[in-house]
């Protein structure tokens, strides 16, 4: 059920077997294999998953290629609620683990927040990344596009880009390497530093093998309307055309509340066994904060193989119910 | 496209960057990336995926919980073959290991039947496994009902079978010990032999203790209608009552066409790293066939990952495209 402010004290006495931080695509997988487990769970979710800002999920088996990312959250959601799972609108703070059980600090509401501690057995997080955008006066003119045309996922996107003029928008060179895994798509590639930078002549000289043009004025506004971008204007008023955008500036993880606790990590991911296990052995990472492709299908069947891999010590360490006589003796 | 016996020929010297044995929801999936990344796939699929036959897929994101497997597989065949994917109803004989390529030799047509040799770098073995089940006199009998209320997945469908009769059917003693796993969702288990096995006093004895009768006789039918199964007959014509069934029997694996390679197994599987890749560089396997839990979003997951790997090492190889002036000067 919905918890709320309201309902939310009766389930303070309660031990969950699991909560999820994390109600995207992984922690709804996992929350709909944990119910049907017959596994109290309880998903925690401060909205905004990154799929609810994919207008269009190009590559998801079973959906039509034109189904917008919050459809499936919300079919999730329904069918995670309808097998009888928790979900509490709430930002996670901290976890404390106290050995057998974690405690959970969440807070529940904008205003006049308060401050629960739930408590599970086991913890999936599931709480993800979020793209780091350009930075611009207007920061309305980047939401217009972001999502849109202005993509944020090469391995989604760039079969939406193929012989397209693509600028590429990055915060470190890092990020704009992405551009020759781009230039498998189209060769027009237009790339961006918004300032925030300087580039090496290293890449330089790359860039101009490739043809790929280097801009390094500071961006005014992304120029466009009804949500497709078509251009860039610079700070001299100058406008470069391009019909796709793709930002590659990196993403921040939504994991702080793991701080406390110390596991393994490959760069900023979180390293998991194929179970999707981190190096605690009472938490599980899926999805976009584990190590791995940041895909929609991928986070939902690490859910499962979490979901899967929790029931299995539950079940083992509680054993097989007994059919006791005079209880049910015919259908 | 859709390839036939009178349009194959044309098909017959292109070198295909990835041929994907089993038209199923991992190989599918495989498809829909695969084609998204600018690659040539081909799908070989003989039909009958296992997930053909769930009548209502339970645990899939995004996905209304009564959505029968071949809404699912259709929904992916029209998605792959809008993306340009050549699709070929056929089953694999026999794959070569060429050095460069591979040639898989396939049979078209059950009359008349023609033996084209198709040829690609990567294979994806997607052609996963079918249930075995009871062999009654009457197999119609048990295809009335398996799928329905006569289950083969526990983890998909435990949860149907909650406080339910049910009765396990296995064809040896290691089948049997399902029940244990089962007695999670219901205490009601009867366990059936059909004769097939002798039943070790180990075994006997835990299922005493555990409340849960062996019949050793002979099955001579399932009882029900409208694929309702509601009880076994026996061959001395006692019928005993279930709600539900789960059979245990083992599966077959469909991939004899790679008996000629030697891939890394354990027990039946092929082992695959994470991005699903066997032992062999240029071989992936993906879903039932390999190491893992045999779910619809796992395969799927698996071939976004196989689709990605390939994708990188042929573009890596490959390079990205140079922008030359004149070609695209404006929009």
């Amino acid at each position: 059920m919905k918890l709320t402010k309201q309902n939310l004290s009766e389930h303070l006495d309660q031990v969950y077997d699991t909560i999820i931080v994390g109600g995207g695509a992984g922690g709804l997988s996992a929350g709909l294999y944990l119910q049907r487990y017959l596994l109290s769970s309880l998903i925690i979710d401060k909205g905004k998953a990154r799929s609810l800002w994919m207008q269009q999920l190009h590559n998801y088996l079973g959906l039509p290629p034109d189904t917008p990312g919050r459809n499936l959250l919300k079919q999730g959601k329904d069918h995670y609620l309808s097998l009888g799972g928790d979900f509490l609108g709430g930002y996670v703070e901290e976890i404390v683990d106290e050995g057998e059980t974690f405690a959970v600090r969440v807070k529940v509401g904008r205003q006049d927040s308060i401050y629960p501690v739930l408590r599970s057995k086991y913890l999936i997080a599931a709480s993800g990344i979020i793209d780091y955008l350009p930075s611009l006066e207007k920061m309305q003119n980047v939401y217009e596009y972001a999502g849109y045309n202005l993509h944020v996922c090469l391995i989604c996107d760039g079969y939406e880009m193929v012989d397209q003029k693509v600028g590429v928008f990055g915060s470190s060179e890092a990020g704009l390497e992405v551009a020759f895994s781009l230039g498998w798509f189209t060769p027009y590639i237009t790339l961006f530093t918004n300032e925030l930078f300087e580039v090496s002549s290293q890449l330089r000289n790359k860039l101009k093998e490739h043809g790929y043009p280097l801009v390094e004025q500071p961006i005014k506004q992304f120029l466009g309307q009804n949500h497709q971008m078509t251009g860039v204007e610079l700070a001299d008023g100058s406008v470069i055309e391009l019909e796709a955008g793709l930002i590659s500036m990196g993403s921040q993880y939504h994991a702080s509340y793991l701080e406390g606790i110390n596991l393994e990590r490959q760069g900023g991911n979180i390293v998991t066994d194929k179970m999707a296990r981190t190096s605690h052995p009472r938490i599980f990472a899926i999805g976009d904060l584990k190590v791995g492709l940041n895909q929609i299908v991928i986070a939902a069947a690490d859910g499962a193989s979490a979901a899967t891999q929790i029931w299995r010590e539950i079940r083992r360490a509680t054993g097989a119910k007994r059919w006791m006589e005079n209880l049910k003796t015919s259908v």
